[in-house]
This record gives C-alpha cells, sequence and structure tokens, in this order.
C-alpha cells in the first residue's frame, strides 16, 4: 500500500519517516565485495542466502557483482518471487513434502534451475512424480545433519541410500550434499566454532567418499554461514557456501569473534532500524517508535548505533524504551538501531530505504516479505 | 502476491497450507459476544483495539456484531487503512508527533472522527497547526502515565495544563483521557494486577477532579486491555474500554488468572498456527514449518494446542523443534500452535483463514499488517 512508503529517492536521510529500514550502502558495497574476493580467492562457489534480505535487487546485486552463482532460500514461495524477478538458480535449502509445494516447485522448475534439500526416502517418490507430471528436473541435495540437530539424516549410510534412490529416479538429479551447521553459526567463542565446523567437515567428507564408492559424485557440497564460511571455505571439502548476513550484520553476529577477536571478517553494519524519539516526558527515559512489530527481538534488544550515552532497554509492541540518564534526547530525533537479528526483522517490513552520503539512492521492496509457504 | 494465499473457501481445514493463521470463528464470536454482554451490562463503550487483529473485517464485525463504538490503533498508517475500509471512528491511542504524520492525520480528519493522544506541550501546537491547515478538527486525549512507565505525563496537574492548552487551541478539541496500564496487562498475579489497576483509577480519578474544577469536561475516560478491563471497566471511573487481545488470546495471557483462578472471562483460544511437520529424521524430534518468519516469541515459545504428548520447544528462522518423545508425530501431519503474543504474530502473516466446523469459511486479509508509519 501507498499509504506505508518511508521515504522517497533524492530525500535527506533526515527526512525519511520512521520507524523503517535503512540500507548503507557503501558498506552493504564493501561486505559483499569482501565476501566476493574470499570466494574468488578460495576458487569456491557462493550461493547468496537470499532468507536474509528476500529482496531480488539484492540478490541480483550480489550474482552480477558479488560473483554469487545463484541463491538460496528457504520456502518455495521465496523461490517463485525470486524466479519471478529474473533469477534463474535457485536452491531451496530446505525439504519440501508436501503435496501442494512440491507441484509448484515442480511447475517452477520448467522456469529455472531449482535444487532442493531431501531428508527422507519417501519424500524422493514425491519429488519425482512430480517432476515428471511438469515434465521437469529437479535437482536433489540430500541433507545431513552435520550437529545443528535440525533437518538432516544421519551423515554415512542413511544420506548414501537416499542418494541411491534420488539418482534411480526419474525426473530428479542427484546433484551432492547439504551439509550446513546452523548451530555453529552464533556460537561466539572462536574456538567452540571452530570445534564444531571440523566435525561437520570430517562427517561431510566421509559421506562424499561413501557416494564416491557407489559411483555418486558430490556436484555441491554446500553449507556455510557468515559465522563460519572461512572455515568451511578452506577445507578443501565443501565447494559452495551460503552465506546470508554477511551483507548487513546484526547485533547478535557482532558478537561472534574471528581467530583474532575482532568482528568475523570485519564485516561492517549496513541494515539500520530507522526509529524516532515520540515521547519524552520522563528526564531519564525516551521512547522511541520502534517496538516488537518493527524488529524481531529473540536475539535480544536491537543496539543504539554510534552511542554509548543512551542504550535501547526494553520494548512492547509499538514502543522501545531507551535509557537517557543524561536526558539528551528530544521529540523526533532519530537515531539508528542495529537489529539483534536481521533475517526476521527484515520480514516484517515492505521496503529497504537504500542511503549513501545523506540521501536516498533507492527503495527497494522485500519481494519475499511474508513468503512462508 | 496470490502466490502466498494458503487457502481457498470452502477447503477442508486438512487442506490449508503452512505455515498461516487460522481463526476459529465459532470461538471467535463467543469472545466478541462475551465482552459485548459485559460493556452493555456495565453501560460502557468498547473501543476495540485493532493493533491486535489489523484487520478491517474484524473491526468491521466488532462494530457491527460486539457493540463497539469505533476502534483504537496506534499508528496513522493504521487509522488510514481503517478509515479507507469504511471505519469512521478511529483512536490512534499513541502520540503523533513527527510533520509528516501530523499532516496525514489531519488529512484522514476530514474523512472521519479522529482521536489522538497527547503527552507534550510543544505537540499541541503542531497538530492546532496541522488541524487548521486541512480545515478539520482532531479531538485530543490527554496520556497520563499511570504506571506504565511508558508515555503520558504525569497524572495531575501537568495533564491539565496540556488539557487546557488543548482546548484553546483552534482546529483541536480537548475529548478527554488515555490512561491506559499497560504494565498490568501480563501481570499474571491477580493481586498484583488488581493493585496496580487500583492505583491507576485513583490517579486518573484525581486527574478528572482538577480538570473538571478548570471547567474542563472529559467524554472519553479511556484505558484496560484484555488481562484487567473488569476492573476499570467496574470502577465507575473509566467510561471506554479498549480491549484487543480478547478476540484471539494467546499462551502469554492464558498465563493470566481472573481472582478464581480461571483464564480471565473464560475467554477462549481463536487464533492459531497451523504448521505442519516437514521434517522427520529423528525418533525423540520433529521439526516443523513455523519459526521465528512465522510468530513473535518475545513472549516466549508457542504452546501446541490439544496436545499433551508433544512440545515447541525451540526455533530458529524457518524451522520449529518438537519434542516428541514417544515418536507419534509424522511428516505432514498438522499441529495448531497457540502464539505465545498474538499482536506482533500477526503482524508477519498478510492472511487470517477463517474456519468453521473444518471447512473454511472466509480469507481476511491482514489489511494493515506491516504499517509501522
Amino acid at each position: 500500500m501507498t499509504i506505508n512508503i518511508p521515504a522517497t529517492v533524492g530525500m535527506s536521510v533526515e527526512d525519511i519517516d520512521t520507524p523503517c529500514l535503512l540500507v548503507e550502502l557503501d558498506a552493504f558495497e564493501r561486505n559483499v565485495a569482501k565476501l566476493a574476493k574470499f570466494i574468488k580467492d578460495n576458487g569456491l562457489r557462493h550461493r547468496a542466502h537470499a532468507k536474509t534480505h528476500k529482496s531480488s535487487d539484492i540478490a541480483i546485486y550480489q550474482i552480477e557483482k558479488g560473483g554469487a552463482c545463484g541463491v538460496c532460500c528457504q520456502k518455495v514461495s521465496e523461490a517463485e518471487a525470486l524466479v519471478s524477478a529474473g533469477i534463474r538458480d535457485v536452491l531451496v535449502s530446505n525439504e519440501v513434502v508436501s503435496p501442494k509445494k512440491i507441484e509448484r516447485l515442480a511447475a517452477l522448475a520448467t522456469r529455472a534451475r531449482v535444487i532442493v534439500c531431501v531428508d527422507d526416502l519417501d519424500n524422493v517418490d514425491d519429488l519425482s512424480a512430480g517432476a515428471q507430471k511438469y515434465g521437469a528436473t529437479i535437482e536433489c541435495l540430500v541433507e545431513i545433519d552435520v550437529g545443528a540437530g535440525r533437518c538432516g539424516v544421519t551423515p554415512g549410510e542413511p544420506a548414501v541410500k537416499i542418494a541411491k534412490k534420488i539418482h534411480a529416479a526419474p525426473g530428479l538429479r542427484f546433484s551432492g550434499l547439504q551439509a550446513y551447521q546452523g548451530k555453529a553459526q552464533h556460537a561466539y567463542d572462536y574456538a567452540e566454532r571452530k570445534a564444531l565446523i571440523k566435525a561437520a567437515i570430517e562427517e561431510t567428507a566421509n559421506t562424499i567418499q561413501l557416494l564416491k564408492a557407489e559411483g555418486l559424485d558430490c556436484d555441491i557440497v554446500a553449507g556455510a554461514g557468515t559465522g563460519t564460511f572461512e572455515m568451511e571455505g578452506t577445507s578443501g571439502v565443501y565447494n559452495e557456501l551460503q552465506c546470508g548476513s554477511y551483507i548487513f550484520m546484526d547485533a547478535d553476529y557482532q558478537r561472534v569473534k574471528d581467530g583474532n577477536g575482532k568482528f568475523i571478517s570485519e564485516f561492517e553494519n549496513s541494515l539500520f532500524i530507522y526509529t524516532s524519539v515520540m515521547s519524552k516526558t520522563k528526564a531519564d527515559k525516551a521512547i522511541c517508535d520502534a517496538g516488537l512489530k518493527a524488529q524481531s527481538v529473540d536475539s535480544g534488544m536491537p543496539v543504539i548505533y554510534g552511542r554509548t550515552d543512551v542504550e535501547y532497554i526494553k520494548c512492547s509492541d509499538e514502543h522501545g524504551v531507551i535509557n537517557d540518564p543524561h536526558n539528551v534526547l528530544r521529540l523526533n530525533e532519530k537515531l539508528k538501531l542495529v537489529p539483534s537479528h536481521c533475517d526476521p526483522t527484515v520480514n516484517v517490513y515492505d521496503w529497504y530505504v537504500a542511503v549513501r552520503n545523506g540521501r536516498v539512492e533507492a527503495l527497494w521492496p522485500v519481494t519475499a516479505r511474508g513468503m512462508t509457504l
């Protein structure tokens, strides 16, 4: 709806309506370039994770300027939105098991390269039937659980069994392994993260060997997120990374330090919740207009960017409470919040306001906002 | 986007795509009727809070069938969406202080009765200028902080000062007090809740007397939510209630018990996140398709409705992890989750799937979904 658009192109940042999502383009572009260099230097592919941004503008930028070979997403409806925007190489890095979603996935595979994850033998039959119905080929990665305890079969023989069934199934193609260690990404301690990924790499390498013994090659060995990509990327085992948050960063990812105690790869904050003080009746507090409906607080409160004198301490549906011990904030004053968790925060917005040098350069729709199906 | 619609009218509940929001119409209608009876029995007005549902279908139902005199909402953009849907009596139960939002509010006041909250003297000048520019009248409630520690001025003289300025300002009308005790709503303990509201009632009554001494009558004395409305509603002080969550209830509100240890007014769960098991590779766990992007977890994890044998224990962006100690869940099995907090959960969805007797009766758009401005 037009009535909820927070800015117009060319406008000064000060004039943007709040709360809204800001992307600082210079920082965003430096983040994209930094990962592109790592990928190139290490002879890898990067399948950029669109679950973070849900934006066709950003996905196309990552492919055209950031060296990405294609995108990942987590939902069939996200894949549909991205294919409709012209992207022709999409991995749904998740299982697709319901009859309706399998139909949609198969239909989509007639319009683009479509890859999906599989962790169930019966699901192979269903995907095969869907693909045949649409005359499509669906590429499949067997997802192995390398420690996250979520989706995925046990590495080794259980994975091989599914791979063989995929290989034999009409309409499907066995393309490799999905081996994402989700639990490791936000392990703040470097040594702990390293140990978790070491185990994941070993289990993945072992499964690749077992598959090879059955004559099954893995074109794709996929995984890795922003917290650990340097580990998988230099393993000699993984060949396709799936980083998402690196473009934006968030308060939680900034608690994840590298081996030198620095932010991972020195990625910069480029995503902010822009908010205004909308009530100032107390000397030591200010109320801002970004509450629970302007973010996800699953990973804690947002951090006020560039300020140590004020602190965002709690929130309710439409309000954030800011400690203002020196009584410096004024009504209508604007602040930039670093979201605690970027992915689910982006998901509540319709627009990114992309800014550079204090001006609005572009408005990007959150193309797949709310695409849960 | 049409590709994200989870159901069609007439469909069996079993065939609805997931994750999505279900409204069980029988329970929803009983909740609306229960509050309507209380309002009528106590000679009150009810201004239904649309911040909970953001739906013009539900707002119109509350007015036409549930005895509501109009609606509240928290954002100007929500008010615009509701007025566009035909609602002609809207309170923005929040401060509106930015120049752009004041313009929009004033323009809206030419199309409907528009009421807003005020807690700042300078804001009175800005609202007055806006109203005069559009030849509109904006009604104003002085918001007093009766214990929530959020917006609102101190009760008593500071409130009177603002009221007098509103009364004298061209284009504005002083209509009364906003005295909502937000902190009390989710106080689980009945005695604690009772004490908080007793204090709020006293401060409100005192402010009304001071206003009366200045010749200022309060047409509206507003406040109360689902957790406490019986207290304000029988106080003889408040005359306009603002309940929102009572139509749906949620897991957190069900921890708020009445004086007899029962759910408040015995409102029923009518809102659910419908979810499917999408991975089942472990004997003691199942993974469902409703994670952080399908809800807000600020008040904890959702509760699986009608089941004691399985438990939703944690989630990541697109996955929920369910403990399944007896290994009873199967792939594609559907479950109904009671959201932990209904308002911000609704805000991530585009549609309500309204069901009765196992069939889809209607699809309601979440009209003001994502309206943060």
